[in-house]
């Protein structure tokens, strides 16, 4: 990891932490992987929620972004990203701020996954004057939302937006399910079932005689695990930026990868339980647990020391809203107090980035000469 | 619950709504609680985080203010609040910000639980000329910091205090172990056990010369559930301002007094398995599982309708980022889409109001005409 980061030790704790360097290393990777496999990269928002990460990735190639809230499409459209798709199924009540984003110029995509949803869409925008871009979200493991692939839905979604004067802009899928997975072979057979789902549902479109120009596809697992990606023509993929410990379980990056923690000082310790007490609670934390259905359950998260090196057995075992527990697997340690002294600075690497960020009003990026900048970070709707 | 509700079909979704009527009702019930128990009433801020609520705190007859975070010290106290509490052990590197806060007119108090802290604080305090006022955390239950009643380290901390010129200013306790109870017995004995350690503590102290003015225990459940809080001088609590599923899985409240709940949108349907999509997912509700441990397991929350009703079975199921999956507890619904139409707004009461808040920048407090009011709500450190 990052050695300039003596300079951590003038925050004030708790605080989340990115390491710059591979931060970009993961960014460059990720956007590399996709250039050799001749799709164009569309990066979830949702895990940074911060205008100097978008910017990264932007610069690195990315096309286009994807959000998970309005709000997020607010704040980057401000930042002058103009093409953007909102991954949630849109229901009437939100179609007035999706007409207000494009009437100021925001290409903004929406998406449905139902011919009432559709009809919705198409009854508002010839009641305002306006040709929606919509997405049909297709279902390619059963995880959440989306249509079937070889579904009757598929085609009567299509009618409803194409006939009321929609623009029928592709069909895009999510496979979460690949969270759940852990060999490359299981990783490698859920991106092509997400490929293969996508496409079939873009080639019945085709067939039928509507327009289906793009294909896309994604989850972090996925992205890095497919072979292949014929017939897609955009990825999408969110917490790649930073990695975590559940997807370093999933086994698709390693702990040099991991770009985000939690910077957080001894405060106590309760010696004969070999606890050491830290301010880095289930509020920066967040309550995430991740890991707890992976083979190795870390609870709250794995302990670093200042420099970002893991030291090994320890994590925090248990966490009040700003009380950490930190101990040792197994049993435990009589000396904690002596390995981890009051006003000790650790770096604690979380479960899950999206959820551990969202904590923090900023972030301190750490850049690869120890310098700190404060990025701030959207919070709620 | 509130029956002027049709106000929040006007707000985006998801939001969180503070039900005011019970909100103020839980407030007079705890305060004329500690009034009839003869001790005064110092309320954690860290479950709001909103001026308005403890403003109707103080104005119900809140002496003081308990927090979290030193943030939250700066917030209430530039809203006026001179009697602050930081209940979380404090460390060297935060003594300078504590210190401007003194200076500046806050009589804000710290805890600490050893004497390698404490040596801290007076070094410091005698580097500034500052007589920090401190309290001694007392561990009455195990369950996190503290120093047990009897142990001798009680003694050697209140000697640096007070031989360092700092002010003793008395021991507190939190039996946080309380939430994991669900007997009125059992929770009658744990606040008990608080009252009586806490007790035992100052007595010590008291029997060595030491002054020992302020005697403060408590936690939402000990504080509703003690007979006696004799030789109490304070009492402390939190979540009792709009209390959660956790709290009536305690016993201590009904659903009437749930005061916090999140509006949501039927975005989707997943007919063939009984699912609704909502516009909560954790990240509107948080991760907190805390009813997983309990008898009757919400999973992310318990499904109401938009006035408040509970409608019985039907749970937040699982949670995504932004989507929510709403379905009923047992066999599947097969009318999920006629019970839940794409549209319908709902409201979901929360596992853990302190942790669902944390997730909104501001409340929509709803008071008794119908009327919605903004409240915002602090975030980070």
């Amino acid at each position: 990891m990052n050695n300039g980061y003596a300079s951590l030790s003038g925050l004030e704790t708790p605080a989340a932490i990115i390491d710059t360097v591979p931060m970009h290393r993961n960014i460059k990777r990720m956007q590399a992987r996709m250039n050799a496999l001749g799709v164009r990269f569309r990066p979830h928002v949702k895990t940074s929620k911060c205008s100097q990460v978008v910017q990264a990735q932007r610069e690195a190639g990315a096309c286009g972004i994807t959000v998970s809230t309005l709000k997020e499409a607010d704040h980057f459209f401000a930042d002058g990203i103009t093409d953007i798709l909102y991954a949630v199924g849109v229901v009437s009540s939100k179609l007035p701020h999706v007409l207000r984003l494009r009437r100021r110029g925001c290409d903004l995509k929406i998406v449905t996954d139902s011919a009432e949803a559709a009809r919705a869409i198409v009854d508002f925008g010839a009641e305002h004057g306006e040709a929606f871009e919509v997405w049909i979200e297709v279902d390619t493991d059963g995880h959440r939302s989306g249509i079937r692939p070889e579904a009757p839905a598929l085609l009567e979604v299509a009618t409803v937006l194409h006939q009321g004067g929609a623009r029928l802009g592709g069909v895009m899928t999510h496979a979460g399910s690949s969270y759940d997975l852990y060999t490359p072979q299981a990783l490698e057979a859920m991106a092509e079932q997400e490929r293969a789902g996508c496409v079939r549902a873009a080639e019945r479109l085709r067939e039928a005689g509507f327009p289906c120009p793009v294909v896309s596809v994604g989850s972090t697992p996925t992205a890095l695990s497919a072979k292949t990606l014929q017939g897609v023509t955009e990825v999408r993929a969110g917490v790649y930026v930073f990695f975590d410990l559940v997807m370093r379980g999933v086994g698709v990056c390693s702990t040099e990868d991991l770009a985000l923690s939690v910077l957080t000082t001894v405060v106590g310790h309760q010696t004969e339980k070999g606890w050491a007490i830290v301010d880095a609670g289930w509020m920066a934390m967040s309550r995430d647990r991740g890991t707890q259905k992976q083979s190795h359950d870390f609870a709250y998260g794995q302990v670093c020391g200042l420099d970002g090196a893991v030291l090994p057995g320890y994590i925090l075992s248990g966490a009040n809203q700003e009380h950490g527990i930190l101990s040792r697997e197994g049993a435990p340690d009589p000396d904690i107090a002596k390995h981890f002294p009051l006003g000790t600075l650790l770096r604690i690497l979380p479960n899950h980035a999206c959820a551990t960020g969202a904590q923090f009003p900023a972030y301190h990026a750490l850049g690869p000469d120890g310098g700190i900048t404060q990025w701030s970070r959207l919070h709620g709707w």
